[in-house]
């Protein structure tokens, strides 16, 4: 007979998960292995709330396992290391992203790809290698293999720092990658959300003129004031889409709905790059011409590999690059799922799990 | 009163064009400007029928000024040379590919990428600097700034070569500035015509290993055995195609019709390639998750900049890369016009202007 959750592992671990595509929360008792020698085991602190964690919560699309404990933006400080442990110590502040295995070998393993590897093994609701079902942060310990594990950098806040692990390299790896990390670019963030924010800020820090675009006006006193847009525009406005055009060297797209890519495509100049990080149900619709005519390409980029997201923890730290976070205890899950379907938050929730998720 | 386009200029050439959208070829007398001191004037030996004719010839793309004479795919031997010509002498050979003019000022035009600049002149149907109206190589006699001329290379023939001028840097230009110019790769050609087979001879000639994609099965032995294609894979057939998913480096797609780009996605590597160089009428559909699971890319590339179409020709001289070509009559012109639109030609006709065309 399978053993359950609670039982299938010797570490007893609680959390908070979703029983069914309804998407509420409640607590969950589960297990997790014990600290092999290249793991390392740690108490989570905290963990940011990701909108595809809403989305898998749900059930939105089509692969959840349940009982479903989201979370892949999870710091915390180092409880127990294997003995062929090197990366870090027990005490140390440390973090896990979006992945917690590959097959290490391919060839996407061994150039520091591992996100792109076809055996990655996602940190929640995936098999792992074992055969038992992974389950994310919202949890109060993790184990991870060391490789999937980032040393946090000293005097950078775990709180609001959090979200790097999942917003921050979806956002740094395009912009590094496709070259839009070069001063004086002018760059282009497609919507204001848990990405959109963390992508100015890197496209700032680059030394870019950053143009965030939005189907709402609402929010270029915010973006300008606040995040240090240069420029703002309503991309439901053909005016205003008008007056950019030919003016982008690269777009970050991080719009996830349904929307039009012509007027993107012409605000870019030529050989302009588009790079979607969102992933709109629908297909889009993608007019041929405009790209010919300027030699344009639309790209598509997820995360980044374990070498990098190190990298852009340590370039977020030097550069002082911090999402705009809402702390919230671990009982608010359900009010916050509610609030992000709704885009109601700025810009990310990251739940205060060690303050607020009491093993029992 | 404005001149008629047979009084406007000082020099009488004779050339085929179409008076309506009925695309119906018939004689036309016009003129040309006399060679102006960085013109070359030469006598039209051959000129290429691209695709692209047709659909002009019939208004197809709505921008058609008549009487239309097209040909951008020109040869032919110098007749004249302004007085501050370098690059060529009465007797040499040349070529004048898509375009005569651009504005030679624009970071585009600076860069050697003319093609891509604001105000590129097209060969025919295009305003001129002096505001006539341009006519391409349907005709026995062209005058062209030497900015737009391209020097053949010796020994290199004439009539088949003709057609790299547009078939051939239009899939040169991409190979090369995407990057999969390089030995060994798994380079994709969709679509097996006037462009799709140059570009696999660029391709092997780049050291590639190729694979052809077309939607009918008719064109494999052909396409291995007359053009060296390496694979042929039938783009309708979902287990062929799914026996290539993850092989390709890159794709060259070559074709103007409507056509699902979801299965050439999943033939792509990780980090794989897909540049369009036809022009279907509709967005395609554009998924964004298998752009994203493997950063794959999809661009638009049109032409090449003037230096980089020589370097082609160069090319395609040193590795006697020529088009399959059918010689035709100008007077022919209907006949084949009706059979490019049947897709029956192997693969592209070419005009023998000295030949059939006659000065009156």
């Amino acid at each position: 007979m399978a053993k359950s959750p609670e039982t299938e592992h010797p570490l007893k671990v609680v959390g908070w998960a979703t029983r069914d595509a309804s998407g509420v929360f409640s607590p969950f008792k589960f297990s997790r292995r014990a600290t092999g020698e290249h793991d390392v085991q740690f108490k989570v602190l905290y963990c940011g709330v990701c909108h595809s964690d809403l989305h898998k919560a749900k059930n939105e699309w089509g692969n959840a396992r349940y009982p479903l404990v989201p979370g892949h933006e999870i710091v915390g400080e180092v409880t127990e290391v294997g003995s062929k442990v090197e990366k870090v110590k027990v005490g140390d502040k440390v973090g896990v992203g979006c992945m917690v295995g590959s097959c290490r070998q391919c060839d996407q393993c061994t150039n520091d790809l591992e996100n792109y590897c076809s055996k990655m093994i996602l940190t929640y609701n995936a098999v792992y290698t074992d055969g038992t079902i992974t389950y994310g942060g919202y949890s109060n310990l993790m184990v991870a293999d060391e490789h999937f594990i980032v040393r946090w950098p000293d005097n950078f806040p775990l709180d609001a720092g959090a979200p790097l692990l999942c917003a921050g390299i979806t956002t740094y790896s395009p912009l590094r990658y496709f070259g839009l990390d070069k001063p004086g670019m002018n760059i282009g963030v497609v919507g204001l959300g848990g990405l959109g924010h963390v992508a100015v800020k890197f496209a700032k820090a680059f030394g870019a003129k950053v143009t965030v675009i939005s189907t709402s006006i609402n929010k270029k006193k915010e973006a300008i004031e606040k995040l240090g847009a240069d420029l703002f525009l309503v991309s439901r406005d053909p005016e205003e889409m008008k007056s950019a055009a030919g003016t982008l060297d690269g777009i970050i797209d991080t719009v996830s709905a349904h929307h039009p890519i012509l007027p993107l495509l012409g605000s870019l100049k030529p050989h302009g790059k588009m790079v979607l990080v969102g992933v709109p149900e629908k297909p889009l619709e993608l007019p041929a011409f405009p790209l010919l005519s300027g030699r344009k390409l639309i790209a598509g980029s997820g995360i980044g590999g374990m070498k990098e997201t190190q990298e852009m923890i340590d370039f977020a730290a030097k550069h002082n690059i911090l999402p705009d976070v809402e702390i919230i205890p671990v009982d608010y899950i359900n009010t916050a799922m509610d609030r992000l379907a709704k885009s109601d938050v700025k810009y990310r929730f990251v739940i205060d799990i060690a303050n607020s998720l009491k093993a029992e």
